[in-house]
């Protein structure tokens, strides 16, 4: 059984984009990163990726809103930035409070400067092959993490446990890419899906995305399968300091020992995602047709 | 075994949308047709959806630019349907003359009147589950031969063979909703799945659209199975007086003893396409704010 490093791999794109922002001609990428009020969780993202953007030499422009924003401020707030030339790419940081309306507040965000991949059109685009469109950071990252461990998808059988529309979904339609490195037969599974284990044993790479701490048992897996664990679940522990520990929708200790390969949580999927938040503002950036 | 009727369930559908119709204040649904050159598939597609849309009491507006319509033209053709607020629908028929690029052509059509369903954003609202956007005619076609012929999807393993992005795909997405009719796991195998058959003899329902005569042969399907046959392929057969026969992309003489429902192939999927475009111009008249 051999780990995939998610922070490793990490590390190497962010290092690659450093390079090649620094080759760009013209004024560097600038990123929007739209935070509204302290949630303590959101204002750690927030650095982190604000954090990522200066490594890699991106520009990022911060703004914090009070909680109290209404959703009309935060449209006009989201339309300036639309219309702004010199941002490539905004990011609105979820969870938003409960008063303001996340999807429509996703929705107002222009195509072309969302590099979350959230919008209808960046959807659409991944379901047509369409690479202008930007593919939301985690199964981007999911995708990233098998290429660069080289595990080709030709051919595999993929099963994607969970169909949400940041993970299951846009995993399945990458997996099924006409793409060299894609061209896997793909299942997804969910919660209402009938005999799971019999499904998850086919599995030649299971993609666990169903938010339920250690769900995924030994008996799910075939020998020699190759697991990537999406799941990001607080399980309480009296031993830690905070009370809880972190685990994902796999049972690791159980499971890791029959796998070829597996991502371990933290240290897997994790640091991917903001790596291709960042690839997706370079590509923003690339894209804009303003680049003085 | 038993027959699913395609064309008794559209002729179902045509009746409720000529009542649905009646019933709508204001002015009827109007459905633009454009038909470039003659070529004669083309002349019988446009034809039988005109015909439809009058049973219906839809308008339909017939345009017919001579084959040597330029692409600039064409786009200026489509501006001028975008932004006729009289006009509910607009289809291009395919297949289009060489010189034209047909995928930009589609895209020109406003997402608010692609009754085709082909536009990115009715293909992103599919992900999304968004019911505000179309669908495409033959997935939603074939969904709704399901509903209608009572076979639950839920908790089904439901096999979808193709990819396409007309087809195979869009089937997929509409599947696994979490709609009480869909919630279906699903298989999207293709032309690089190892080991086929061993896959879509686990489909509860099998939907063949690989667009290859026959394929799908006796060994591929489990005792039970309810198959979707998408296939409309032309195999020589001297003892007709066109020289060709119609046949599906399943072997319809082994396959169908073995089946607990099929569609046959001519009037199975087939007719429930231009239902299913007569039921996105209604809808688009229900959902355009130009009322009068």
């Amino acid at each position: 059984m051999e780990l995939i490093d998610g922070n490793k791999i990490a590390a190497e794109i962010i290092a690659e984009l450093k390079a090649e922002v620094a080759a760009l001609p013209g004024r560097k990428p600038c990123l929007a990163l739209v935070r509204v009020g302290e949630d303590p969780a959101s204002v750690s993202y927030v650095t982190k990726k604000q954090k990522s953007s200066a490594e890699i030499g991106i520009e990022s422009r911060l703004i914090f809103p009070p909680v109290t924003i209404s959703q009309e401020e935060l449209f006009a707030l989201v339309d300036q930035l639309n219309a702004d030339p010199g941002v490539d790419g905004i990011l609105v940081q979820s969870p938003l409070p409960k008063h303001l309306n996340e999807v429509a507040v996703f929705r107002r965000i222009s195509a072309e400067k969302d590099v979350d991949g959230f919008h209808t059109m960046n959807l659409g685009k991944l379901a047509q092959e369409d690479d202008t469109g930007f593919v939301a950071c985690t199964p981007a990252g999911i995708m990233e993490l098998l290429r660069r461990s080289g595990v080709p998808l030709s051919g595999k059988h993929v099963v994607v446990l969970g169909r949400s529309l940041i993970v299951g979904k846009p995993a399945a339609l990458l997996a099924l890419q006409r793409h060299p490195w894609a061209n896997a037969t793909v299942t997804v599974c969910h919660s209402q899906t009938v005999n799971l284990p019999a499904l998850t044993r086919q599995a030649d790479v299971l993609i666990a995305a169903i938010g339920r701490a250690e769900f995924v048992t030994a008996d799910m897996v075939k020998p020699g399968a190759v697991v990537i664990d999406v799941g990001v679940n607080r399980v309480p522990d009296a031993t830690k300091k905070s009370g809880y520990r972190l685990t994902g929708d796999v049972h690791f200790p159980t499971v890791a020992p029959l796998c070829s390969r597996i991502t371990p949580v933290p240290g897997g999927v994790g640091p991917m995602t903001v790596a291709m938040l960042m690839k997706n503002t370079v590509k923003a950036r690339r894209q804009n047709p303003v680049k003085g």
